[in-house]
């Protein structure tokens, strides 16, 4: 007799395996399927998806050595710190984020454990109906289950007719485990991944340059704290073309030959070592038999769903990267707790307009809420405070006093519509902001909050007086 | 003809240069009189106070630089960082802090222009009455004006016979300015100052021990926290003993030697090259002639003050170190700004419940509102939820998963009572905390806040939902 749940999670990831600990929580039986590319040496699934095994973790355990490396080399003696010059291990780097990774992944299914969640070994591929239950195949088995939510993620997406081998040429996966420094390093796409990897490289002596087809460089970040990123990365060696078009790619043993048009129309050849593609990441829905029980899915090839993370299918449900909206670990797990709440009859509800967004470049880069020139777009009247963290004891303390806060709030009423910041730990200051904006804050309420001293969160608090004109720091 | 002003600010610490500002903002004429102890090389005061000169700034500025040491010789080989053995040069790392310090101290001088506040060099020093007027005596020149804020902070007290020569004998000031590693260095009080500057110098090479009086560590923190703060501070090498009793101190040349008796009863003698003396702050009203009009200060030596900072002449206020409360930098600000707005005709206020205190260990220690002790001895019903950063995927990738985020919520209305973190970043996290709290917010309000990840602020979202008993990631 086929297996029987309440709710099976197919895929994993933040998405699946939040999903399934929260349903197992509401005293659902839940299970979890996951295939998994990234099994470990017994062949057991590893939990976590990309995120934990080839994306946000690996990365921040890459880009925290890297930046330490480069603090060793660049800011040591100026403080009084005699080191030698600093050398990478990069075998030894890699090691540690396996570790790291290890650690996390493991601690998923310890948690799978804890809260009587059943880890299913294999992909899950809808098979059809059997009475009012979904028949999902998983490896070899068939398992019944009253509702499903699909948590199949997303991949790299690649370029048309140049195979990633991950040595050299690379996409995320690749990136994060070359086993030594490439003299010259070709990206192309500058978003999250791109500048994160071209970070850690370039950090540990890697020649980056990075070639974007869209003009404008972080067009979805407000454009002044795009600008001031543009400034600070080509600073740091990051060598950035915006507006190119990709031509020929040729590889061999030896490297890749990429030719491309500048934004002014001029032909141009990158000769690079390895090449990292970063141009975007496409939904993981191949493996659903998604037709076999009429699932819609967009013309993108996403899960079609609405604000509640609702299939066309009655019970079917689908969250994270496989969904609309940002391919954020954080977007995904708010997702599987609202449907988790919604299939208990409680009241789940996921605010879309208060996810932050982070890039863990340095200075690192988050915000919440609207940009700039999407209020412009709207036609929505605001006002604008912005802090240069060099007016920040904090942060000349601690020898970074790049970037700024900048808050936007309503003309009329006040209530914060967006906080863009460009600056060292920007991951966690954007919080507060998340915070205020959940309680439809005024940036009046920030502005008269206390913030502790010496605090790189005073730059909040200063950007909050500033919307009024009345920093007492700036 | 005497100088006249709508407000006269004596002293130009946090609390004095803020109060300035804001009352200039609000269309006052405001001066600043500083006498200045940190005078710079041309004799001109030096804004800041305690706080940028000899506090908080310079403080956090060794610690950075500390901070980074041990990690060269502690977790750079664990990475892959190559270096040989860190050596420190103390005269070099000294300089780094004392150009941040002149950069920020003479960044307030750039305020006061900007916001047209006059500065003036001497000690402010009342002397009667003029009509309506308040006269002061300002080093040679007397000064009238309608409203007086009295902000002249605090001074390290010292051990009764022991002389601080800053060299052998130091308080804050001395330990700020070693300009070489003591091989063995004792501190009396186990205070923010005493931890806070133990760390920096264990860290560099010193032999650490730590003298404290009262029997608890960390008495006005939470106790989980002081415990684990305890535990990792002895872990890393500082030399803590509580509840003994100072005896005689000996000082020659060569260092001093200090009995004292451990809490059994045993007589003991600790010898070192060098003592920090750091068993609190007395407030700075010596030089304020306040017999002279009859200003009213409590038997410790404050100046008596109610809720708004009044005190009990018209038109004269106090705030900051000088007044009842913690002597911190950002509540003698809140202060500053409450009065100026009072005097304005505003709605000043200072909402002392969420002020956040922070100690710059490492971890640091930050915290907000009621410890579970207190909410014990006040007899309110609570719920609490902790987290360990060991749970973070941040903190481990960061390699410092030490610490833990506790958050306490009342019972009944689940309203957030106190959030007290041990932790990297710990400064910073406590923000989104104190914003919860202004807003009167519940510990479910956080935990159905998205947080971006991976940041080790998602381990006070968990700790949220840990209040519930429904913690995701632990």
């Amino acid at each position: 007799m086929s297996k029987q749940f309440d709710v099976l999670v197919i895929g994993g990831g933040p998405g699946g395996y939040v999903a399934a600990i929260r349903a197992a929580q509401l005293g659902f039986s839940a299970a979890c399927c996951e295939s998994n590319p990234y099994a470990d040496p017994k062949g057991e699934p590893r939990l976590g998806g990309t995120c934990l095994n080839v994306g946000c973790i690996p990365s921040k355990a890459l880009l925290h050595t890297s930046h330490l490396f480069e603090e060793a080399n660049h800011s040591f003696e100026a403080q009084g710190i005699k080191v030698g010059k600093a050398t990478i291990d990069v075998p030894v780097m890699k090691g540690r984020k396996d570790t790291v990774v290890t650690q996390l992944t493991s601690g998923i299914k310890g948690l799978f454990k804890k809260n009587k969640v059943t880890l299913l070994n294999g992909h899950g591929s809808f098979v059809g109906k059997e009475g009012d239950l979904w028949k999902v195949k998983v490896g070899a088995e068939e398992v019944l289950a009253k509702q499903v939510i699909i948590a199949t993620g997303s991949k790299a997406r690649h370029l048309p007719g140049v195979a990633v081998d991950q040595k050299i040429v690379m996409d995320n996966e690749g990136a994060l485990n070359q086993e030594s420094v490439p003299k010259k390093l070709a990206i192309i796409g500058a978003g999250v991944i791109g500048l994160e990897m071209g970070s850690v490289w370039r950090r540990v002596g890697a020649e980056v340059t990075v070639l974007e087809a869209l003009p404008d460089f972080l067009g979805a970040a407000d454009q002044d704290v795009a600008k001031e990123a543009l400034k600070l990365f080509t600073k740091q060696g990051l060598d950035i073309h915006c507006g190119v078009k990709i031509g020929e790619i040729k590889t061999s043993k030896k490297g890749v030959s990429i030719a491309y048009e500048t934004k002014d129309g001029k032909a141009e050849k990158l000769e690079a070592d390895r090449l990292i593609v970063s141009i975007g990441r496409v939904p993981n829905t191949d493996g659903l038999n998604a037709e076999a029980v009429g699932l819609k899915l967009t013309e993108r090839g996403m899960v079609e769903v609405d604000g509640h993370c609702q299939t066309n299918l009655p019970g079917v449900w689908a969250v994270g990267d496989v969904v609309r909206g940002p391919m954020l670990a954080h977007k995904a797990m708010e997702e599987a707790v609202m449907v988790a709440e919604l299939m208990a009859g409680q009241a789940g509800h996921c605010n879309f307009d208060t996810i932050p967004f982070v890039i863990y470049t340095s200075p690192e880069i988050a915000w919440v809420g609207k940009t700039e020139q999407q209020l412009k777009a709207e036609g929505i009247a605001y006002k604008a405070g912005k802090i240069p963290f060099l007016a920040n004891g904090r942060a000349l303390g601690m020898g970074d006093p790049s970037g700024f806060v900048k808050m936007l709030a309503c003309a009329q009423t006040d209530r914060i519509l967006g906080v863009h910041i460009i600056g060292a730990n920007a991951s966690e200051l954007i919080s507060e902001a998340v915070v205020a904006m959940e309680f439809g804050g005024a940036s009046e309420d920030l502005a008269r909050i206390c913030h502790a001293h010496p605090t790189l969160s005073e730059a909040v608090h200063e950007a909050a007086l500033a919307c009024d004109k009345r920093p007492l720091h700036f």
